[in-house]
């Protein structure tokens, strides 16, 4: 089987500085970590976290809302046109093999929720707390940490 | 114009005898407030909703996530078959005027978040309360009259 | 089952006069055959089937491609709003218990294709006679009358 | 910008030998040209396609319509688990920069015509002549140079 492991990192076009940071350092630690990154693909989080795969030469699915590939941010390298808005959001949780998210909002919450849904592990930094059946981690490293610790065990369990 | 104000009743297959009771309120409620009902088409809250109009003589918008008609509940009228899963609920959300949420997991809280993302008015019934942005009704009387409250005030505003 | 049969018509927003016309009897024949009518509920032969089944007092699914229910012909009485652009063209075909085509560009085509995908009843007027598993029909009475025959013959075959 | 060049092969699982052969050369051939492969992500005429991109050592997005990335065929790198049925054909579509059609039924008839709808460049091998808007090619060599040729003229158009 040739299926690379695919981490969805979700969050909003308006972040924080502290949450920019988070997530390209999340996404660097993804590439470093031989994963994939898929996003939704535009500004704020989504594009620190494909700078930072891009950065450390991997691949970013840009899972877009949009019709057009033209919308996608520059670090993006392959980017899926759904032109399906906020339908997308499912589409990149159900893409995921686990899901970290960083701050965000509405939309956010919706990925994070059909993540928990479907059964993924589901890591938040500064996001949204009172959903508390999602991992809390305080740090980049941390959250990376969490996920690849769970994808070992779940496939130790499998094999 | 002929469109009709569609209300989304969320709410998962699982329900407490308390929420299929509220649902069904809800459901007759939306009916004699002339209102069309949507919702997910399937059991539990969806049904009990779905039937609350039915026995008061109104349609109700199935938006389903299978491939197949056969999969609503009797009650649905208009059964639209979407075949896409999770993503309905998204579809669900757009097409309502308002939302008024009864318990639910987290397939609730993904349409709640799409709802509250595009600012529509979202009433919860016990579903999820650490999500504050949206009303907390304690009756299935209180929800639909602040859903129609809000559309009168809404349409008030825009004449 | 309070189930209504939909029946789905497909066409472009650019028409000839005489497919606006015919779109325009099916959308009537629709309604006076019980049924109700789905569409892409924009302009052309969409909104002409529309004010069919409208000035006729029937109900209207306006399917809708965009992220608002402003967008649809004014003929429609339940916009669904999907944002997905032309996906929503398969749900369209899911949705109807039959279609008919009345002329039809692309997109026409693409539903085309899905119903007979799905082995729904597809008849055409003037739209794609090279897709020749399609019935073809010359007038909009027999068009409806090939769709309802064959519905017919389907619920006693269930029967 | 680091956007991949992404083509479209779309066909039916059920293909004819020469239906598999030409998959296979044509998948091989989109990666020695640089290019990532989308496809449906099962199997026939997909899987053939991806097994040539795979022994080529390129990438592999299986744009899959159930809700598991387990029913991707061996060969596909990066599934993209879309639980939408026919609607991914759309996805398909519209991620890629152009389609090439191998055989196929009427699902691949549905990707034809988004494909045309949204003015990609369309090479058919074997599959509906009767759609003559799109490029008709005799072998998967000239099926491929048509597609290189096309966006390379677009790329100079643009530049």
């Amino acid at each position: 089987m040739r299926k690379k492991t695919i981490i969805g990192v979700v969050g909003a076009s308006n972040a924080s500085p502290r949450g920019l940071e988070y997530a390209y350092r999340v996404g660097r630690l993804i590439t470093e970590n031989g994963a994939v990154l898929a996003c939704g693909g535009l500004g704020g989080v989504m594009e620190s976290a494909s700078r930072g795969c891009a950065e450390a030469g991997g691949d970013v699915l840009g899972i877009l809302p949009g019709d057009s590939a033209a919308s996608a941010n520059p670090y993006v390298s392959l980017p899926i046109v759904t032109d399906m808005g906020h339908a997308r959001n499912v589409i990149i949780a159900q893409t995921s093999n686990a899901i970290i998210a960083v701050e965000g909002e509405y939309g956010t919450l919706s990925e994070i929720a059909i993540g928990l849904k479907l059964g993924k592990v589901v890591v938040q930094l500064n996001s949204f707390p009172q959903i508390s059946t999602a991992h809390q981690a305080q740090t980049p490293e941390q959250a990376v940490e969490i996920v690849f610790a769970a994808l070992q065990k779940g496939k130790l369990a499998n094999g």
